[in-house]
């Protein structure tokens, strides 16, 4: 009979099942309302983001389906098939196939992929086992959910024409960030052997860490200085614009860590993300391994902090 | 590596893998809006839908993920805690957990599962592989669609209190439809040995029969008077109650059958049924066997008709 390995109770990715025969399943499901114009690059992003909670417990994708809302009285289909195209798309670079799904007319499109993935069951990387000492690893740079913001608000047409404001941030880079698998990283974190991971999504950088503390027991140290930022996302930052879910974030969050770091800092470090990268706990003595593994694998990554004992808040530092 | 046994050209009513070891992992996706008052009731019927998928295939649900919209804003979060609590309590029944899942904020309250099944490879349940001359068999009866349509528009308050309309129908007997679990259909359809089934859905039985004669390359022949109707739907539908959705299948349908039967009769094989009943293919050999395998299991069901040779349309008679 199967046996529920991780549930709800530690916050982790995705739900992961002992199958007979000592392989685990792993599922997940993920949709989200457009972040970008271009309809086939909110398919990647989101397809992207889906299959993030998959690498992120070190297991392989094997099977996706589909989810969508779309207004079809009020946009041309040709949209919806371009957003399952770009989704589609980046599931095959995934290697695994979209195989139907579900469909529903809503006012505001919506998508996202629900995915299924395979693993040995003694080898997935949860969020909850990271030790006293682990050195942390983070493997894309955090604040696109700042520059989509910014993004958003500058570049509404109404106020342009009236104000001639500026367009608001390029988000190339960002969309570079964003469509990027999590694929090669967590590939590399299998081979190497990391005590934990998660990935980056909207809890930001501060928020799953905080799962990764509490479910392990343990406590956590970060550096703002070393945490890999896009750019140009402390210029909209300083200008005001930060999205709702990190407002909420920075509420939440603020209370359960000892921050000596500024506002716009702290901020930063609660950045709701779309498709961040992952966050890994790895032993000092695979420390080593794991950054040859990440950048044979061309991974960008940084060493941002380290996991602390027992009974320690999570810290965060200039 | 694993192989797609069952993909999106079929119209059937999962995506199917086989997996390495002899089994097949079957996955379906689907949520909806609120068609029932009770938010509780709500969360068991589209549980009870989303699962239907599964049974359709002849697989055992192993593990359930929920999907959620919600307007946090607009209504209070206990309502979302009923849906929930719903829907688990119906995945219990069923033998799986939900463990976790995705939740959006959202204007209009979504719900449904994501739902991972599992079964030996080569008892998978295709909804396309039906023969001529095989029986047809319906476990559940249908016009829900037609009845939750009805009690939408004559329940309305606004109404009600002008004109003193009537409350509209009572929903007691499709809720009761509607939360049963398709489950010992399907274990006696996979214990008997059947050619094909599906489930009725949204495209009402016409539509998830017609693509059981597409993918099988067959005909069929039902009879109206054999197929099972809830009580007063005849009544509602001559009262010109007929939903959205059942309106298309009728549009999209008609064409595509030999009907000698009225308006009414073809709309009401055309109603799109939520948490419908399985629609079974089996041998001529095996339908007794089938009849005595549901009835021991107190499953209701019809015999509504027969699969007819190749070249042949769906002939729908009186």
């Amino acid at each position: 009979m199967e046996n529920l390995l991780v549930g709800t109770s530690t916050g982790d990715d995705a739900a992961v099942l002992r199958l007979d025969g000592g392989q685990a399943l792993v599922q997940t499901v993920d949709f989200f309302t457009p972040i970008v114009d271009d309809p086939e690059l909110f398919g990647e992003i989101a397809a992207a983001n889906s299959v993030s909670d998959i690498y992120a417990m070190g297991a392989r994708p094997i099977l996706g389906l589909a989810i969508a809302a779309f207004p079809t009285d009020r946009l041309p289909l040709s949209v919806l098939e371009a957003i399952l195209r770009g989704g589609a798309r980046k599931a095959a670079e995934a290697g695994f196939p979209v195989a139907g799904g579900h469909t529903i007319i809503d006012d505001v499109p919506k998508y996202g992929l629900a995915v299924t993935g395979i693993a040995d069951a003694d080898r997935i990387v949860r969020n909850s086992t990271a030790q006293p000492g682990d050195k942390l690893y983070l493997t894309k740079p955090i604040g696109n959910g700042i520059l989509v913001c910014a993004r958003r608000a500058l570049s509404n047409g109404g106020w342009k024409q009236i104000v001639k404001r500026e367009a608001g941030p390029s988000l190339d880079q960002a969309i570079d960030i964003m469509t990027t698998l999590n694929r090669s990283a967590a590939e590399a974190m299998v081979e190497v052997g990391v005590h934990a991971a998660t990935d980056i999504t909207g809890y930001g950088l501060v928020g799953h860490l905080l799962e990764m503390c509490d479910g392990s027991g343990v406590g956590a140290r970060i550096r703002v200085s070393d945490v890999p930022i896009l750019d140009d996302v402390r210029l909209y930052l300083e200008k005001g614009y930060v999205p709702a879910g990190t407002m909420r974030n920075v509420g939440t969050f603020q209370n359960r860590v000892e921050s000596s770091v500024s506002s716009d800092d702290f901020t930063l470090v609660c950045d709701a993300q779309t498709s961040g990268g992952l966050l890994i706990a790895v032993s000092s003595e695979n420390a080593t391994a794991l950054e040859r593994a990440l950048g044979a694998r061309n991974v960008t990554f940084a060493q941002i902090g380290a996991m602390t004992e027992k009974g320690r808040k999570l810290e965060i530092v200039a």
